[in-house]
């Protein structure tokens, strides 16, 4: 049984995982019927576009699945497609017949994302009402599309961010000074892009969705100011920041720059701001994937955050209910989180916050009913510095273990999750997947 | 709207702890129909039991909730009842007309504690199949009926205890020892009561229900051995356990003492081991209520255990998930939990378990819409060294401290939750309730 219940859990998160491939994503998203666009994923409401009144339609995009989302522009719109340019990160390419690659710096941004940064924003700038912009955007599209805002050197902004990071600045103290040190940040895109129409889409890797922290919004209404980067700088008493980033930031403090635009700023009307793919998508394909399995299923939460090993513990505690009561579904019975755990660093072992979690579940359900699998995995395939995606365990797991000589507590405490998942055939291996929504768990009761 | 939410949460907490009063318990569990005794919860199995075959009925019990359990015994029976006797905490004793109550030590036992388990004992032995005996069970049980065996002294057994918890033996290790060297746990109460027919009923203090752990399970088969024993006591290297223990033991492991009773023993043939109260019972009432008043209900485990900060962080994740997307139910909802976290203490404030699951939700909880209220709860009303039973707190909570100039993460770091919510007016008062099923936590979402 234990078998069948493990197959079913691999084949579920690949499915999870394939409905937020980059490519995929595009295609789900977006049709091209006659001459109208239109957007929205299946079942759900869509929006559509009438590409008439457009001369030209371009692609400008930054994040490391942006080329295959590009890909999918291509083969969707075919000939209509004038051109564009995107950043992806060294290697995350694509071959494109309409649309310039530029490889760049992740996650340290280098001066040839800067030089991209710079191509698009003036690809941008030179639209008019007459265009139709296709923006796509992933994780790693904030390093992607820097831009020093004036004469802030790349140096010089990596250097306040640096500083903000290092002060423990929470990561919306931190976007805010990003977003006014920018030329790119926080709407400052769909600025440049005003008055064309420019069609945003998201494959987010950021809990809870805030398409003004994915990749810093460069099409989203910032909610910060010039006034609020002071506070925080004044804050962690940041006063040694980079001349430079002074003078920038006092002269927006005076009003002598603009601000970020805001909600209600009239280059946000022809915005239209879309996930295509997100960790919660990967959990309804779960979800979907499991009911045809014939489970019942259960989505608990995607914004799962949190100490790994203690996150593992509610997760167990929810599966012991289910072997004993059925509480909170019956069994068969599959349930799905998501978002992305911590993992405070002990050991001096081999591991990724999944094949953490999978050791910590793999302890708490030794001896429990062989009727479980818990199953967390990084839908990028890569947990992390491991050729792992993550775990698989079960509640003979830790027998395997002790046959083979090791005790688990101590790779747990070593944070060596990886060299106890390999020994008891527990690791769960995908490859690369060149997409990221975080992480996936599944939790099967037969 | 969010005093509503806060009216239902303390309702709906208050129906749960109705549910396993113990009295209440014990009167919703038994049932007396003429000659006929009937034990189950309405709607659940039932199980029938003729009284004429039995000359007498007598009570036997322990447990800081005994007393009420043992009054509605008397009040179910009435004349039919002959005596007994049972051992309370002091001060947690009640007026009873035919069962004598013994006060006595707990949590440390004491003398008093000793001698009324060995007249117990006695009373059990003296019974014959003919006697139907009622046998009360609750939290504080193993301490109130302990009996150290041959030759050991209370205070070699409570010295021998210590030595292994100061190991950190797991808790099935310290009982595996206590059962061992005692004369009424581990299932002896059933073996000195046999051939006697023997109702025992239960309220549950611990995670999962194991009937053989609650009070160390008197009349529950036991699955350890002396064997087991010595393996614990070479595992931690305690070679300096006092002499008469010793002694005890090593005759025990060659076979000259008698081990505990297990499973199959024909002296459980007439023992009737029920749970009258439990985490999962409270966790079901509350349901039951929060139905009524319009929730959708979802009870996800009684079994939570963890640490108490970063068990919040998954539960207002499924909070926030709700708010955002209407998983795991579409709103108005009420997401149930039980169990018992742990707290790390690394300050010197006051607070709970409970407390600092509320003060740490509070935090997660600030700026998202003000439609969730998240309560938690010691079922014993009574969390931690405080007068509050736990909290209730809200989106603005965290708001509501900072007008008092409270900064959540400096009382949440000193383990402080106590003045922080008693500041923002969200400490949960019930005074005590007398019984203790562990805690109760409610998550409502408009």
């Amino acid at each position: 049984m234990l078998e069948r219940l493990r197959t079913h859990a691999e084949e579920i998160f690949r499915s999870s995982v394939a409905a937020v491939d980059p490519y995929n994503a595009v295609k789900r998203f977006v049709a091209l019927d006659g001459n109208v666009l239109r957007l929205g994923h299946e079942g759900q409401e869509t929006q559509e576009i009438d590409l008439r009144p457009f001369e030209r339609i371009l692609v400008v995009g930054g994040g490391k699945a942006t080329a295959p989302m590009a890909k999918a522009v291509e083969d969707i719109l075919g000939p209509r497609l004038q051109g564009g340019m995107i950043n992806v990160k060294y290697g995350f390419t694509t071959s494109l017949s309409r649309i310039e690659i530029r490889e760049a710096g992740h996650p340290i941004p280098d001066e040839n994302g800067v030089l991209g940064t710079k191509k698009i924003l003036g690809l941008l700038q030179e639209c008019g009402e007459k265009d139709l912009i296709f923006s796509l955007i992933s994780g790693g599209g904030s390093a992607l599309l820097a831009q020093p805002t004036g004469e802030i050197t790349l140096a010089e902004k990596q250097d306040v961010t640096r500083m903000l990071i290092e002060c423990g600045a929470s990561i919306d103290e931190i976007n805010a000074l990003r977003k006014h040190i920018s030329s790119s940040k926080g709407g400052q895109m769909a600025r440049a892009a005003f008055p064309a129409t420019t069609v945003n889409l998201m494959l987010s890797d950021v809990v809870g969705d805030r398409m003004d922290v994915i990749a810093s919004g460069p099409f989203v209404p910032d909610t910060s100011t010039y006034r609020e980067v002071q506070d925080v700088l004044e804050k962690y008493n940041l006063t040694d920041i980079p001349p430079a980033v002074e003078k920038h930031l006092h002269a927006g403090l005076e009003g002598r720059l603009s601000e970020t635009p805001k909600e209600g700023d009239p280059v946000f009307e022809r915005v239209h701001n879309r996930i295509v793919g997100s960790n919660m998508i990967a959990l309804q394909a779960a979800g979907q994937r499991a009911e045809a399995l014939g489970y019942k299923t259960l989505i608990l939460s995607s914004m799962v955050e949190g100490e790994t090993r203690e996150v593992a513990r509610v997760h167990t505690a929810v599966a012991r209910e289910l072997l004993r009561t059925g509480h909170p579904v019956a069994p068969p019975a599959c349930i799905i989180s998501g978002g992305e755990t911590t993992v405070t660093i002990r050991g001096n072992g081999l591991g990724g916050r999944n094949q953490e979690f999978c050791l910590a579940a793999a302890m708490d359900l030794d001896g429990v009913a062989p009727r479980v699998v818990i199953l967390s995995g990084g839908t990028d395939g890569n947990d992390g510095p491991t050729d792992a995606a993550g775990g698989i365990v079960d509640p003979l797991t830790v027998r395997r273990a002790e046959k083979a000589g090791m005790k688990a507590l101590d790779f747990l405490d070593n944070n060596d999750a990886y060299h106890f998942l390999q020994k008891t055939g527990d690791l769960l291996m995908t490859g690369p997947t060149n997409t990221n929504v975080m992480d996936v768990r599944l939790l099967l009761v037969k």
